[in-house]
């Protein structure tokens, strides 16, 4: 609920064009709630704005806040989807998320939202 | 028949939504049932996910115990398929397998499976 | 309004063909309005020609002017694509913005013209 | 007439399935019958097996057969493909030869087959 | 005028089957009509012949024979197009052509030709 | 002193040999002093064992304890340092540690030790 | 004179050991005096520091400094070096510049100072 | 000591001259003696042969041996150089095992001989 | 004699400092004097200069100036060496000259001068 | 003995001075005498020429004429570097020979002499 709050929003100066914006963030880091050891992965935002578009250094803090939660690879690229889509309400969003290797296997999750 | 039960799952958190899972293991050996010597490929799994994900330690100890199997490549990346789709029934699942250079040919498997 | 007055064009001397052209400027530099720090882009610009071709020396001119302006990515990659729309007038165009990495996240801006 | 018969095949134990497999020869090699100097090439295989699997080691004999053959890039890559499509009679193969530096120009030909 | 003579052409073996030719030639030289410096550019050919393939020697050539034409990208890569289609006629051609650095951009330009 | 308390060691079976480890260690992470924001860098650890070699999961546990730490650059790579010299008195031993983009600058830092 | 004031310094605390602290700051651009046009290079600054560091967020400010100053490549390089040593009287520095492509030639320029 | 049996020689035809000889095997792998979990490596072994040479086949079923055996990666990489020194007398050798990510840690381990 | 004369040299500003300067030139092209084809150079320029520096742009045409000359690979490297030493007298100057493939081989020529 | 009557030399033009010359051919290939399999391999020729220098078009026919030859990698490269030593005499000369990857292993033989 609190995590939500981080993220900051301006208006989108062109609306009446669709455009995409993508932002790759490789610092993002949490923590497998299993192991309780650090996971790491590339998370790429992609989006289409409607009114709204995600202030750049809000979106880094709200990236920042993941460093201590215990939270699985599949459940954080969802909720990063869902916090995203509804603070900007886009027309269209894609998260991939990239986690490093464990185990000898590394990951990636594809989520995507459209209007 | 035993390998199969190597594998678990957990319950998909958000099964209303079409997303794709991604595990890369580059670390895939098995023997050569014709000469004996070893194997190597990298094994991507491609997933959408219905009502149960994959275990990823699981899925490790699963590739593990073709180490000492006498298997040829097509039937190792069907078998594999075949496994994973038992297990997770998922909507979509597509196993690449990427064998290392063998008499100085490289050799690629695609399989594909859609509900 | 001074800025635009920087792009020359040619004549297109094969008007009959849709073809594409690609200038990819790797040295692209702006202001950040909020910070005063400078921010750094490659701006990849592909258009399919109509009557007009855009000259390469007045185009890099154009990015130049960029130099000391305060601007949002968002706003520079949407700028430069009706700039270069209204001098060039071509059948299709479409701007890449690739901006450096700032607080650890690099940004795309892709924007696109259909006549 | 010759060469056809190093190739060997063996079951599919798929075929319910479409499915892919590609195998990657680097090291092919062929006289130019122009000039009598080498050809180098790597030689990309791709197919969707029928009832017939292609053998690795008899497709590496097959290939090494070419090594004093006079044959110009575009015969060798078409009769690569239809000497593998008379003995394992695929639902689709493709052929990819992509040839080495020759007088500053490197060389690529794809051929096709659909049943 | 003169410069298209320099093509030569040999029968294509397999004119009952659509197939791909690409040749890539990393070594292309022209001047620049404006400054008298030179351009350099990597030219790829690509092509489904017809009745005819374009003997590689004489691509060559034809290729060396602008190295000391004053002539713009886009004039080049457009008469490359038209004297290879004039000569072998081919069921689909497109010229890529990709310039190195001037001023801080490079540039590609693609042209097609469909039968 | 509690950090150092996580490094554990085993006896060097080849002491008579001058041999050398190196351990390379991409997920390192602190916190900056002054901004409070996330640090991230690879620490590259090699030395020449003497007596004892560093046990490789305590050594993950060891970086893993910087996460939360507000820690200059040159002051985390000289702490690693002299605490694996205290641990594992080795005759040589080097770190280096290479720090991501922030303000559009990079930083390594390199420390030694020769007994 | 102005320009060195920028530059600031931090207490070395660990004065009794000789390491090496690299800064690639590949976002430094200045003006050609006889064009006008702006310059690009990567800066990769290593120095040995004695009883001061230079501090990462100033040195910074120092090289955007440059920005619309109109300088020669050799000239910023050897400036640079003599600033630094002024500042922060190290051991040792080195200063590496690589000038992006300008007339189809790139430039390093490689300047040392040892106490 | 079975394992060294495997070995195999050829006489050097070339003792006259010192010159280098290096295999690199990027299929190694052996067990974790604490997780019975599988390791990965490459291992380069360089020499300058005296009398004997190392035979290349002999040198794969020498390596493939170590495919079930628990053992530490220095213990692996010490014992491979003994084995090997003992089997072909070399003037010199030299084992760099470059082992794969464990707990987000990639480990190098470089053993010596000199006669 | 003529070439010669292209080149143009400034002071250098810091002679009381050893320095280097590296120029690399990767559009060289001359001819090659037994069969007419061109040759493609990339061109590395390193000197240490006394009291002279070589100017950029006259570099550019200096190279540019053997576009139509027939010199072979080794004596058109150290024919640039003896010019560039003629007309700023280094303290040291070191060119590397990398032809591009011919007949499938590539060839370097490195050519040195020490005061 | 017929072999080494393929090399050609031509006078060094600057035998005053020491410089080296260095051709890399990616196209060899010769025959295993154990398996009658294929082998292939770079090699690479480094040397000082005294009054000779060795004939690229020559050196070419020499290596092409290893290809249906029985021979190991040993002696491959060992008699490359004496007959090349024969025939030009330099005053330095090195050969590496990079062959493929045989059984999963590739290997490199170093050969060098010195006046």
């Amino acid at each position: 609920m609190e995590k939500i709050k981080l993220l900051e929003t301006f208006d989108n100066q062109f609306p009446d064009r669709d455009y995409s914006i993508i932002h790759t963030a490789p610092e993002f880091t949490s923590v497998c709630p299993k192991t309780g050891q650090p996971d790491f992965a590339t998370i790429i935002l992609e989006y289409i704005p409607d009114r709204l578009c995600i202030e750049l250094k809000s979106l880094k803090l709200y990236y920042n806040s993941f460093r201590n939660d215990g939270i699985f690879y599949e459940n954080a690229t969802n909720k990063i989807l869902e916090d995203l889509v509804e603070v900007c309400k886009p027309r269209y969003m894609k998260i991939t998320a990239k986690f490093n290797v464990r185990g000898g296997i590394s990951s990636i999750i594809n989520v995507e939202y459209k209007k």
